[in-house]
């Protein structure tokens, strides 16, 4: 039976190529609200599209943006699944970065001489969570049913923290439930590796305000003498972080564990190094923790990274002034029991403690989620790496991710479900930045990898 | 006959601010290109107005902005003087912080109750250079001459560092020749009291590219590891300064001279503190370097101060990148001999030491000007002084001035003459941000001081 769903998948290619440029083609940001009419176009697409396949679908509105639900049963299935995505992007600037409108997709090719689609959401989401759509078209082609129950659900904020999310799920408890939750948002290990991810980073973000005069003021007359918010804000930065590139916020490292020596004994015979790493996008050295392994300081570790900064002037040639205000976009990735609203006030307390007198701050937070692990016993991820060993012939690796995907905790506690987060992404993808792109053979692949899942998931016994 | 000269200034003043209203009109914003005709308007406005004034008058190309020259000369008159001003202004931005349109001038009311007229460019330079001009037309109504020969010169690029403005002057020597400069581009020492600034800082303005991968990174996957061009920037900023608030690039304070127990002396009986001089900008405390006194720190000492700083996402909500490419417009207030290009170069070195060695730096000069003094014997300055304390009932207090006006010193250099500094802004004109403002009183009382001016300077012998 796999094989004519798989045969299917193939000679369907070109088609769900086809809906995949439909979908990139809407602006989808969720970070602008000037994009809130293409986020329900997106969400309507992707419920017209469920339909199609003949599942129940509804679109719920939220305080955000809107989340789909899809559901299709079949009686007689002994096993149900949640998959979760989201048809929201990142914003596509810089433009100027751009080798095609990042809406108006273009097909390119990658360093290996593959074919790609280029366009902003191509892997991130949109590429991916259509793999498991089309595995789902396959089945229904080939077989006219599905073969375990499935439930989708995509909303419109994962680029913006998910604000709505958990209160939809505890709201639809009953509707969502599945014996797993499914979440296709990560990458392989290498081009011909798939990866199964077993833990993730939680995510705390912030915008730091920083004020000092009144207003901006003339650097001859005040120079010398008046407070400068750009100067305190890059002390405050560049204070976050001592000589061995440790966080210095009181606190921030409680509950990082302790990496077991089995697992640190593996890295070294690992091909995971500053070159291998860092140097495809123009980079030599880590700039993480000094003594950390690579993989300890981009998996296990905690981070801290300005995503972006302004204040002053900041136009064309020269204004002699002394910025009364300045603003960074501050994240930190969380690991093990690190606790996002006791970060956020420690550093909140190590701001006041440097700030001048005369000064004052605001800290926005935007985000707090903590890091989340699976469960190793749980039945779907030895389903999902028997299916993804058949499809690309090599074991997937297990590895701890150093993004942050919120819904997996979410899961847990809301429906006490363990989440399998597989994905066909690479990390010469571009997500976040320009000409990002997805493998056309991440896409056929993918379908396959998530066509076999659902039949050999089918298949087990409930435990 | 100075009386009906003042007369005539007062009974003038209506028609003044309506051609100072007028000039503010004009967008003459030298920092950005697409205000390139508005600086080509204002030029031709002075000079049409300087015909009026049957001034010879001709507007000349230069590879910046055109530069104004206007000449008066009358048979009989014993003295010459050169007077300065430019015609150019900063950028608005932020315009949502203007009570009107920085453009469209509109009459407000001070702190002390006094009119005001609002709009960018009203008190740097508009409305001061505009008080010798409508001086000249002062004596030119009540007798028909002027007492001394009068050259103008009305530049349109100071705020970006007058490039072109040397080699102009250099060029036309002979025709730009006078006993003594004068520049009204100065504040009063208080709202009763005039001031004549006798010593002027230098600058060096340079804009700062820091940049590390090639190109925006996921803070996800790469977090921990990959450098990020903000951190770099903002620890570069942050070392530049140590924790007494001193400059550490090295060399910087090479050239400053040891300030005379004399001056030193008569500070802590001037009533300028922390309190009173930042007390109405909302700050309370010096940051200036920890031990010298505030006038040493805003008149004598060289400053830092980064203008503006942007890198990575900087739009609404966020986004989980580490940064390529992060940006600071730095600039030095310099005093005494400290050498422009001597400094930038020192700059290059601090930054090239520190940077990690796989990011790269691009350091953009952008003005280097250095210090400047006046020659205390000059006889323009006893006349100023004079004409001061008649027109405001005060002794003009001397001062050295924290702001950099680069003609002072080409004057000394390519012309031999010194420059006589007054003017009649005010500290909370907010010169460089919104809300610009002039005192109808400083234009007024600025024209008489003018006028008074020549008619004293008219007398004098050469010596």
């Amino acid at each position: 039976m796999i094989d004519s769903v798989l045969a299917q998948a193939d000679m369907g290619l070109a088609a769900a190529l086809d809906r995949l440029g439909e979908l990139i083609r809407i602006p989808s940001v969720s970070a602008d609200a000037i994009h809130d009419t293409d986020c329900a176009k997106a969400a309507t697409w992707l419920a017209q599209t469920l339909r199609e396949l003949h599942f129940e679908c509804s679109i719920h509105e939220t305080g955000g943006k809107p989340i789909v639900l899809g559901r299709r049963a079949t009686p007689g299935n002994k096993r149900s699944v949640l998959f979760y995505g989201h048809y929201d992007v990142q914003p596509a600037e810089p433009l100027a970065l751009w080798n095609n409108d990042p809406f108006a997709p273009a097909f390119g090719v990658n360093a290996r001489g593959g074919r790609t689609i280029v366009g902003r959401g191509s892997a991130d989401d949109k590429g991916q969570l259509l793999t498991f759509i089309e595995a789902c078209r396959a089945w229904l082609s080939a077989t006219g049913a599905l073969p375990v129950d499935v439930t989708m659900i995509f909303e419109g904020a994962e680029e913006t923290g998910s604000a709505f999310l958990a209160d939809f799920i505890a709201a639809h408890r009953s509707e969502v439930g599945a014996d797993i939750a499914l979440i296709c948002d990560t990458n392989m290990w290498d081009p011909a590796t798939p990866a199964i991810v077993t833990s993730l980073r939680g995510l705390v973000q912030a915008e730091l305000t920083v004020r000092a005069a009144v207003m901006d003021l003339h650097s001859g007359v005040y120079g010398g003498a008046a407070e400068n918010a750009i100067h305190v804000l890059t002390r405050l930065l560049a204070a976050m972080k001592d000589e061995r590139n440790r966080i210095t916020i009181p606190h921030f490292y409680d509950g990082v564990p302790v990496v077991a020596a089995a697992v640190r004994d593996q890295w070294p015979k690992l091909d995971f190094t500053a070159e291998t790493f860092l140097g495809s996008v123009g980079l030599a050295q880590s700039a993480g923790e000094i003594g950390r392994h690579l993989i300890e300081q981009t998996q296990f570790q905690p981070t801290f990274d300005v995503n972006g900064i302004y204040g002053g002037y900041t136009g064309t040639g020269t204004k002699t002034i002394i910025p009364a205000e300045a603003t960074a976009k501050l994240s930190f990735r969380l690991v093990g029991k690190q606790d996002p609203a006791e970060i956020l006030l420690q550093l909140g307390a190590f701001i006041a403690e440097r700030l001048p007198a005369d000064c004052s701050f605001h800290l926005e937070p935007q985000d707090l989620t903590p890091a989340a692990t699976v469960d190793p016993a749980c039945s779907g991820l030895d389903v999902a790496r028997r299916a993804l060993s058949e499809e690309w012939g090599r074991e997937p690796v297990m590895i701890g991710s150093g993004g942050s995907i919120p819904v997996v905790a979410m899961f847990k506690d809301l429906l006490g479900i363990e989440t399998v987060l597989t994905g066909f992404g690479l990390d010469d993808d571009r997500i976040h930045s320009p000409n990002e792109k997805y493998d056309v053979v991440s896409f056929q692949k993918g379908i396959r990898s998530w066509a076999r899942f659902l039949g050999l998931y089918g298949e087990t016994m409930r435990s």
